[in-house]
């Protein structure tokens, strides 16, 4: 990214030297993310975030309206898939939304029912970014293929990229978007991968940059900042091992001490936790810990302090989500983390029983 | 922006301090950019791009869609409103291109002519990006607003913002796009001025961020760049004058050596120059001069070599669009790099002479 930032500033559709070493640049990049994702680098378009690449995703069915009406996605899904769907029935697409079982995960078996011919357009997240469920996307996909042949099959795997192994090949997807600062890169970059096979118009037009699919300028620097963070990734099947002992850790300190009920599914991705301290709103408990320097967050920071429907969804009582809290893992965190978040929750808890 | 990457990198939605201190820095670049262009700091909103920008403005049209179905716009505008504009043409609007004269000016009758009560949109750029014709936005909005009730004026103030003082409420307009890598902020970033009485869909549906018109974290460190581009503009009038100065200079010593024709009129803004070094084809003379550390354009970056619309609409011939050359100006060029520049084109068409 410095290196973008300072030396390397061309404009990658400039035909002369400045520009076709940015362009090289991106599509190093390229390269490196889709071998990530078992992808081949002209599926991979660079965005300028996840809600722009998940927009893309969904507002496509906008122009295979004469094969079908119909979109299936999840009510636990990001605001960028739900309204998104939603602001399509102005265009008379009708919308299914799948409701899920009490740890957060959708039933196949719904799906199965809502596809026909008519489907146009399936969406459902890997990982769920406030509990951290995750969805059976493989199954679901094979579904999709099976029963609806008109149907795209999009995943928004922003939680789940970096932090378990995806191959899209074997998940199915013809469609999967991530995002860049969830995995120590920059805000403001993303991807959408979108496979060969796979037509969809682009969201953004003009210029014809990323082979057509997303024109503007590419921001070179923060596409070699996604490409540093990727490459930078340890081993995520390892990864993963030594999260899940983590998550398991904060999960017993947490019920040890009788602290807070766990929201978030023991089969869970290890990186997002939700738990309730019962009794306390969550914007209290935030402050509390912020003062610590401990941040985690009450749901989504997408609703900035709305309540929460995912919980909703999962059938959790307005006291439960009144009181729920989101704590967010990176690779960085350790056991230490972890004594110091229940420490300062007790303190909490202590502090605010007496006022 | 590096604060932004180094320390203040919360998400301006999260609840807590970090994401406080965020959004602290998001709304200072938002009141001194708003500042900048006569608006308020409400009606600004940060886009990862100039291609975002216009996108939005122009696809808004589709919600409107029940007061009217014609789109004015230019032959000479970016593809980035062109295409987007000719993109709705599926949904049912009828689009009319207005034609530039040989300087590359559009014609008010023209427009006056085409406008009337179906029209939703009217998109007219300040400056165009191959030639520096500037365009007469602010009597084109005083037209649209009079004779087109239901219309909304847009600008494509890319190639001028931070060029030449804009006010957009002396101009009259609805919305106006800028880029931030045109004034020296990295790639990535843009805004779009739209007027509180401007009642427009946004492009991006999701978290809600920018005031529900642009949904998408925030690219903190990019706006913070922005922000700082913006604070670090000179005076623009007295820059104008200084820049005139250089400009006469470049094509008084184009002329003086026989060199080239002048594609751009004399009253264009003397930041874009575009010339036709007759009887060499555009990207010879370009790789000749990147050999040189000199890097000029063959038409539009965005257009990657393709041939010039833009001059084409303006009636030159083939042989002289084969070889224009567009050579882009930055308030830190001197007479000393003009001076090379010549004298790199004199050595060019006498090497490329023997050849």
């Amino acid at each position: 990214m410095n290196n973008a930032l300072e030396s390397n500033w061309g404009n990658p559709s400039s035909l002369h030297i400045l520009g076709m070493n940015a362009e090289i640049a991106v599509n190093e990049a390229r390269e490196c993310i889709a071998k990530t994702v078992n992808a081949s680098p002209k599926e991979i378009i660079f965005t300028s975030c996840g809600t722009e690449a998940n927009n893309t995703a969904i507002m496509s069915a906008l122009h295979r309206k004469n094969r079908g009406n119909r979109i299936i996605t999840t009510a636990i899904e990001h605001p960028s898939v739900l309204k998104a769907a939603e602001s399509l029935k102005e265009f008379g697409f009708e919308v299914v939304l799948l409701k899920p079982d009490s740890n957060g995960v959708i039933s196949l078996s719904e799906l199965e029912k809502a596809l026909n011919d008519k489907t146009v357009l399936v969406s459902i997240m890997l990982v769920n970014n406030e509990t951290g469920a995750i969805e059976p996307v493989k199954r679901a996909a094979e579904l999709t293929h099976k029963l609806a042949k008109n149907a795209f099959f999009h995943c928004d795997a922003v939680q789940a990229f970096g932090k378990m192994p995806i191959n899209v090949k074997a998940l199915g997807v013809d469609m999967l978007t991530a995002s860049g600062h969830k995995i120590h890169a920059p805000k403001g970059v993303g991807f959408l991968y979108c496979s060969e096979r796979t037509h969809i118009a682009p969201l953004l037009i003009g210029g014809g940059q990323e082979n057509g699919m997303r024109s503007g300028t590419e921001c070179v620097p923060l596409i070699c900042a996604l490409h540093g963070a990727v490459a930078d990734l340890p081993d995520l099947q390892n990864q993963l091992d030594i999260q899940r002992e983590l998550y398991d850790y904060t999960i017993e300190k947490l019920l040890e001490n009788n602290l807070a009920t766990i929201n978030s599914s023991t089969e869970s991705l290890p990186y997002v936790l939700n738990i309730s301290v019962n009794g306390y709103r969550s914007e209290t408990l935030l402050h509390f810990l912020e003062s610590k320097n401990i941040f985690v967050s009450s749901g989504s920071a997408c609703s900035k302090g709305n309540v929460s429907y995912v919980l909703k969804e999962m059938g959790k009582s307005n006291k439960e989500i009144d009181s729920a809290l989101r704590i967010s893992f990176s690779r960085f965190n350790t056991k230490q983390d972890i004594d110091t978040l229940v420490t300062e929750l007790i303190n909490a808890t202590k502090k605010l029983r007496k006022a």
